[in-house]
């Protein structure tokens, strides 16, 4: 199999450098079409043995390693399959409507993975989740939790993944917004057993239509700021969500 | 004067884009060596009434905005004296030690003055607060707070920005480290009146020696990443100190 450098219309994309490939293996092995190391990679028997120990074939390939990596800097690749997964319905999600910038989108997937949040739904247009940059940024926490893209909200609200819309049990919408109605605040968060937070493109926010979904927040911010850094309002809202 | 593209050993800087430049203007507009715009600005009247208003030198100078913008896309610069500043002993501060990375600095400047912390200590060996790659990730919030960079946090703590060290009144330290004693939680987040958050690098975060200091915390985090992103980090500890 040839491996050429990564367009978005490809069927496969690739882990550079060592912390995402350890992740994809560890996460999702069956994926894995071969992982492939620069021959001054320093740490190979740990990796080799961890191919082994997930039956993924693996070889030394200088050649490739230099034409993966734009910069250099770069010692292993894990070259995957891209896949699709369904959100689990009994769980928080994470809802990303339109994000730009694929470092961001990588920022905010290792964010929720350390918070726990495991489901992400991406509403398109939207930067690719599967781009090496995206991967990279997340430091390989892409492969831990479930990704499934929508072409609308909608499209996601109407999705037996959304889960129950009404009546016990069912799963309560947070949208984060400059105009949003409620403040968030430390000490009376809500905390509903299951819930979806939103959040809006880097430069537009979220529009808003979305203020009539469910609860819109504001994070409070001073007057001296435009507003925060997306990665920044997700991080905090996922935080005290899911922190007690 | 000759602008000529940025270096770190200059005594002036600039802020590159419309909104940084507004904010240099706004909050530091004695520091100001001229405003320069592109003759295709699309909102000139504006910020010739803003620099009239601040008496501050303006001109149109399409060669000297292409030599500074790298990208393009950039249609008003800002030129700047660097400054210096004292903390205000009596306000809570922001400290970094050794970040390495400007558009992370950047950020949590930002980050900083969106929830009112006013005043930054750098550590140093550090990125560069004046850099317009800085500038620009703070969106002009630098002009907000007071910043004042120390050689080492020894530095920092025997200054009298940093105030009491004892009795009442006195500043309490809060050092964020992935092997901090105290788990911040949202129930019982400290609430000190005076106090410091301290960060370390992106790469290597705070050595041991910072358990050392006051109190360390570690914001609660799942197996499943290696660490949070130093700007996220750094967002949801700030927070959590500035909101009830």
């Amino acid at each position: 199999m040839e491996i050429k450098p990564y367009k978005k219309d490809f069927e496969y994309s690739y882990t550079l450098g060592a912390f995402p490939t350890f992740e994809l293996l560890s996460a999702k092995p069956c994926e894995v079409l071969g992982i492939y190391a620069s021959s001054t990679f320093t740490d190979m028997d740990k990796l080799r043995a961890k191919c082994d120990e997930k039956k993924v074939a693996f070889s030394i390939n200088d050649k490739l390693i230099n034409r993966l990596s734009d910069k250099g800097n770069v010692y292993v690749a894990g070259v995957f399959k891209k896949y699709s997964q369904k959100l689990d319905p009994s769980r928080p999600h994470l809802v990303l409507v339109n994000p730009s910038d694929m470092g961001n989108l990588g920022t905010i997937i290792r964010t929720a993975v350390g918070f726990g949040i495991m489901d992400l739904a991406v509403i398109e247009p939207a930067a690719d989740i599967f781009n090496p940059k995206t991967v990279r940024a997340s430091m390989g926490a892409l492969f831990r939790l479930n990704v499934h893209r929508f072409s609308s909200f909608e499209e996601y609200m109407s999705s037996d993944e959304f889960g129950k819309k009404e009546g016990p049990g069912k799963r309560e919408i947070f949208t984060f917004m400059l105009n949003g109605k409620k403040q968030l605040t430390v000490s009376d968060c809500p905390k509903p057993k299951l819930y979806s937070l939103v959040f809006g493109n880097e430069a537009a926010g979220l529009p808003d239509i979305f203020l009539n979904y469910g609860t819109s927040i504001i994070i409070p911010q001073s007057e001296y700021v435009d507003s925060l850094n997306l990665t920044i309002a997700a991080g905090v809202g996922m935080y005290m969500f899911t922190h007690e």
